[in-house]
């Protein structure tokens, strides 16, 4: 059997119980796929990896899959792991950083260029003067710049690095970009599976992908305390208290049926062509499909036709 | 203020927390609510009370939302509480039961009408004979039921009978009900919104209700600590083990848009003309609308408007 290669979009961590769990369960051996896991150096290099088929899959945000796409990196989302985990500015509270307003005079750390370009255009919302504000790429290391006064402020997750750093420095400020953005739904943070075009030819390894990860992520949702300690079996560094909170407050965004989800994928879609990163003849129905999902995963019995539809 | 009223699906318990995290924090009265909450002796009171118009919001489960249309009961779904909590059958490993098959000869408990349906139709999916097992109606006593040996099994949640039963007595068996039905979701538990036909006469009160809950529900499930602890606040009785675990469990569940989900309701509705408790005729759609959620609750800066459209 010749494996079939899975890139995350990071390094281990809690988010990627689903894959884990399915893994360790053998639900992945179970759909005829030998799963290799592999995690980058940069997470940005990820979508390049994915669009140039260089890996089967690959993990990545929704965002991020828009922008591959723009640039000419031909990926398709084939479905979610995580459902629009809250993106804000987190702060330490004794940064005197209570409001957006805030961030006059002060360094405001950001991942890559689209929290650049999402910073700038909030303040321009706010009307703040570019001048007044300083923006500092820190990468995936926003926690460790915030502790050593690099920057004040930066871009995190609140079930994530708004965490790493309450529990290395206490009390903590976050102010969700997707409300200073009036987005309404953090929808551009939520993570997906991709695939390259090439993929596409094979409907089947997709398919059995698929149905093996939402066992995974069913077995997650469900069996929770199963779920981490097979995934710390797997990658034990992970077993320490804060990567079991992490790991609680992402139960909420886990995605259990694994779908692509419409309305934000056309939330997105406005926001990217509002932030300049597509232009308006892009077609955002282009970057995902629900084709390969599984409909009834694990039932043993004949399933109930009405209910196959969709 | 008038106070306007919400009656609960049952006593109060975790999968509450939205609503007593909403109250703790003033989310209701900052919508210009005075909401008092009413509890129910008899779960099955709440649909006809509802229907009726003696309260003006109710807390209910999908499935008896469209029972409760098709029996007259002018009822409307706005929103959406818990979002596929699984239900399934629940027993104890030393019952002997592994698999729908083994509910021949045992005794099976459910909680009402269409738990007996739904057992009824499950066996005769799977060709057991309907002589062959007993169905005993337990109400919502399943536990007590199964712990004083009245019966072998029952219907309930994963993350909460399941786990009250584990926590009594140790090792349990949990068979999904959607998934022997073939359903491919646990859509008929969701647990809905549920309003009377009158309150459609004050679309300024659904949304201001909607708004109030959803910033409960957003705050639940980005600090589910505080939330809890709210909820343990103003009702002491769940400061315990078993329902930290409870709210813990049922984190993957909520739903943080609070909104209807369109799929699940036609899927509902195939199952629902399926086990014969609706009609051809009956439009699902009817059931319930997501024309008085909040797009965008919290945010103070202008939204941009093109992630306003829905």
């Amino acid at each position: 059997m010749a494996k079939t290669t899975l890139l995350l979009n990071w390094y281990t961590n809690s988010y990627h119980t689903p894959i884990y769990a399915a893994l360790a369960l053998g639900f992945y051996e179970q759909a005829g796929i030998e799963l290799a896991v592999l995690k980058p150096d940069n997470p940005g290099d990820v979508t390049e990896i994915v669009g140039l088929g260089k890996v089967d899959f690959g993990v990545k945000a929704m965002i991020h899959t828009v922008a591959a796409k723009a640039k000419g990196f031909d990926v398709t989302s084939i479905g979610t792991l995580l459902d629009e985990p809250p993106t804000g500015l987190i702060a330490l509270k004794s940064s005197g950083i209570e409001s957006f307003q805030d961030i006059v005079g002060k360094r405001v750390g950001y991942i890559g260029e689209f929290g650049k370009r999402i910073i700038d255009d909030l303040a321009k919302l706010a009307n703040i003067d570019p001048q007044s504000y300083q923006t500092i790429r820190v990468g995936m290391n926003v926690v460790d710049a915030i502790d050593r006064g690099i920057v004040d402020t930066g871009i995190g997750f609140i079930n994530f690095q708004l965490l790493e750093l309450e529990h290395r420095r206490g009390e903590t400020v976050f102010l969700r970009l997707d409300q200073l953005a009036g987005l309404g739904c953090c929808c551009f943070c939520s993570i997906q599976f991709i695939v390259p075009k090439r993929m596409l030819n094979e409907p089947e390894l997709m398919r059995n992908f698929l149905i093996a990860t939402q066992r995974g992520a069913a077995f997650t949702t469900e069996h929770p305390d199963e779920a981490y300690e097979l995934l710390c079996q797997s990658q034990p560094h992970l077993r320490t208290e804060l990567y079991h909170k992490i790991f609680i407050r992402t139960l909420p965004f886990f995605s259990r049926n694994i779908r692509n989800v419409p309305r934000d994928w056309s939330k997105v879609g406005s926001y990217c062509r509002h932030l300049g990163i597509i232009d308006s003849n892009f077609d955002i129905e282009t970057c995902y499909t629900n084709e390969y999902l599984p409909i009834t995963p694990y039932s043993d019995l004949p399933a109930i036709a009405c209910c196959l539809e969709e």
